[in-house]
C-alpha cells in the first residue's frame, strides 16, 4: 500500500473472508488462531481490560468490545438476537476494527461473523486442551446451529477428538450438521435427546441460542470426569446449565468482571470461586487436577479473543491480497485544511 | 436496495461525503443537522446514555461513543492525537455506524471526519442560539484549524454571525482560513494575540488542539456579557480556560458524568453546579438570563449528537443515492447453516 494513501483502510469482506479460509483450510486456520490467542493469554496483563459496553432491548443485545495491548487497539461490534432466525437473518453478526495506538487510524475493517464463530472454537479447544481428560475422543455437541461445525473442527484440531453426539431440538439441524461434517473424518451420531447424546461423552459443548434461563444440561446427566464447554449462555438472563452442575464444577473463566455479569455463574453467588483462563493457559495454576474432577469452561467470548483474531487475520490478508480499500479517513493535503479539501472537492 | 441482500450495510466514503456536502450546500447541511441535534436533544429522556468509553495512550486517545432511542442504535469511533498533524495525519478521525435495534443488524457505515466537524459546529450553533447575547455579529475564533470554518459557518447559519476575529499561534492557519471562508460574506480581521481577537467580540470560540492545560482565555480578557463556545478541551488534562473564568460563567454542559471528566470543568470541585444543554433546548430552564451574565458551553461532544448525524445522513444518502454497498455481513441461505455457507463456496 502506498504510505501515503492516508484516506485508506483496508476492508476484508465475507466474500473475502470465505476465499481466505478455503486457501488456509479451516482446521489450520483454527489452530493458527488458538495459537495467537494463546500468545496473547500469556501476555494478559499487557493489555487494557474492560466488561463489553452492552446496550440492551425486548429483543436482543447489541456489543462493543474494545481492547488494546498499547500498539494496537482493537474492537468489535457483536449482536445476538435470537429471534433473527425467523426471517432468515443471523442471530449473531458481527464486525471489527484493527487500530493503530500510536496514531489512532484504523488499519482494518473486517467481517467478524465468520471470524467470531472461529475464535470462539478456537478458544474452546484451547481450554479443552488443559481442561477436557487426557486421551479424549467423543464430545457431546448440544445445539447444532450456526457455531456447531467450527466447534467440532477446533476440537479435532487441537484435541484429537473424532467422535461426535449431536443433539438438536430441531433434527434437521443435526442432520445438517452431520453432512456439513461429512468430510473431516468424523464418527457422527446423531442423537434423539440430550440424556443420549451425552452418553460416553468425555466432553459435553452446549451451543444453543434461546434468550432465556434455559437448563439444557440437568445435574443427573453429567458424570464424573467429564468436561463442559459452555458457550451458547452469554448475557444477563441467558444460560444453559443447572445451577447444581456448577456448584460441582471447577470452573473456568475469560475475565471475572464480564462472566460475573453473562455467563452461567450469573445464577451463582458473586464471590464464588472461578479460575482465569489466562492463568491456566500460562500454568501458574493448574488446568484439570484429578481424573474424578468436573471441569466447565465458561465461555461468553471475551474482547482479547477479537484481538488476537483481528491481528491474525491482518497479516493473512495482506500476505494473501485479500482485501479492499476503503476510502474512510479524510486525508487533506494540508491536516488542519480540512474544510479546503471540500473546496478543492468543488472545484475539482 | 433488495430487501434480501441481507449482507449489505450502505457505506458512505469520504469522496461520496464531499459530494452529499457540496450538493447541498455546508450552511444549509449544517442548519438541517442542527434542528435534528434539537429534535433528539428535545427527547433526551428516551435515549440510552453512557459516557464514552475511552482508551488513553502516551500520544492521544481512542474513543467509542454508543447510543440508542430503542429504534436506531449508533456509535463512533473517533481518535484524538495532537501530534498526528507532524506526519500528514488528522489529529481526529472517525467513523461510526447506524444500526437497527430490533435485529441489531447495521444500517450505515460512514466516515465521520468531515461530519464530527460539522455536527460539532452544530451543536455550538445550536448551543449559542440560547447562550449568546441577542443581536451578536461578531465571534473571536481563536485555533483556526481543521474545525474553523465549520464553526464560522454554522454561527452564521444558525446566529447572523458576520464578523470573524482570527487568531492561532500559527499565523498561516489563520489566512487559510480567511482564504477558505473568503466566498462566504465575512468581514474577516486576522488578529495577532488573543486579546486582540477578543476585542469588541460577543461571542469567543476556543478550538484549539494540544492535548495540555493550556490556558488560552485568561480571565482579564473575558468582559460581562461573552458567550464562550469552548470546543477544544475535550478529554482529561486537556483544556483551555483559566478556572477562573469558568467560576464566573454559568456554564452549560452537555451530559454531566462524561464533561466532568473531559471538559474545562475537570479543573472545579465535581460539584459546581452545570446546567445541561437539552434542558434550555426543551425550556425547561432558562438560557441566557441578563445582559451581563458570561454564559460557556464547555462541549467536549456528546453520542446523541453522532445519532443525530447519523440518522440524519442516512436520509439524505438514500436520497441522492450517494453510497456504496458492503459485503459486510454473513448471509447463508439457511441462516443456521454458516459453516455450509463456507462449504458451497469452495464447490462454486
Amino acid at each position: 500500500m502506498d504510505p501515503r494513501k492516508l484516506n485508506v483502510v483496508r476492508f476484508v469482506s465475507v466474500d473475502r473472508m470465505m476465499k481466505l479460509l478455503l486457501a488456509i483450510g479451516v482446521e489450520r486456520a483454527l489452530t493458527d488462531l488458538a495459537t495467537c490467542i494463546e500468545a496473547d493469554f500469556r501476555r494478559w496483563e499487557q493489555f487494557d481490560k474492560t466488561a463489553r459496553v452492552a446496550s440492551h432491548s425486548p429483543d436482543g443485545v447489541i456489543e462493543l468490545m474494545p481492547t488494546s495491548d498499547g500498539s494496537r487497539y482493537a474492537f468489535k461490534y457483536v449482536n445476538g438476537h435470537p429471534r433473527n432466525i425467523r426471517d432468515g437473518r443471523q442471530t449473531v453478526t458481527a464486525f471489527g476494527v484493527l487500530a493503530d495506538v500510536e496514531t489512532g487510524y484504523p488499519l482494518l475493517l473486517t467481517e467478524m461473523t465468520i471470524l467470531t464463530a472461529l475464535r470462539t472454537a478456537a478458544t474452546s479447544a484451547l481450554a479443552a486442551r488443559h481442561l477436557a481428560p487426557r486421551g479424549a475422543r467423543t464430545m457431546a455437541l448440544i445445539g447444532n446451529g450456526a457455531q456447531s461445525e467450527f466447534q467440532a473442527l477446533a476440537f479435532k484440531a487441537l484435541l484429537g477428538i473424532d467422535r461426535l453426539r449431536l443433539h438438536d431440538i430441531d433434527p434437521q439441524a443435526s442432520r445438517r450438521c452431520a453432512r456439513n461434517l461429512e468430510r473431516f473424518g468424523f464418527e457422527i451420531a446423531i442423537c434423539p435427546s440430550v440424556d443420549a447424546a451425552v452418553l460416553g461423552a468425555e466432553i459435553v459443548t452446549t451451543v444453543t441460542a434461546d434468550k432465556t434461563n434455559a437448563t439444557i444440561l440437568t445435574d443427573n446427566m453429567v458424570g464424573a470426569g467429564i468436561h463442559i464447554n459452555a458457550v451458547g449462555g452469554d448475557c444477563p438472563g441467558k444460560t444453559e446449565l443447572h445451577p447444581d452442575i456448577l456448584r460441582r464444577a471447577s470452573i473456568v473463566v475469560e475475565y471475572p468482571p464480564q462472566t460475573r455479569v453473562e455467563g452461567e455463574i450469573q445464577q451463582l453467588p458473586p464471590d464464588h470461586p472461578v479460575t482465569e483462563l489466562w492463568r491456566v493457559i500460562e500454568g501458574s495454576v493448574p488446568g484439570r487436577r484429578s481424573d474424578r474432577e468436573i471441569t466447565l469452561f465458561d465461555s461468553v467470548g471475551f474482547a482479547i479473543e477479537d484481538f488476537s483474531a483481528l491481528r491474525w487475520l491482518a497479516g493473512e490478508a495482506a500476505r494473501r491480497g485479500l482485501y479492499e480499500e476503503l476510502d474512510l479517513l479524510a486525508d487533506p493535503d494540508d491536516p488542519r485544511d480540512l474544510f479546503g479539501m471540500l473546496l478543492r472537492a468543488e472545484a475539482a
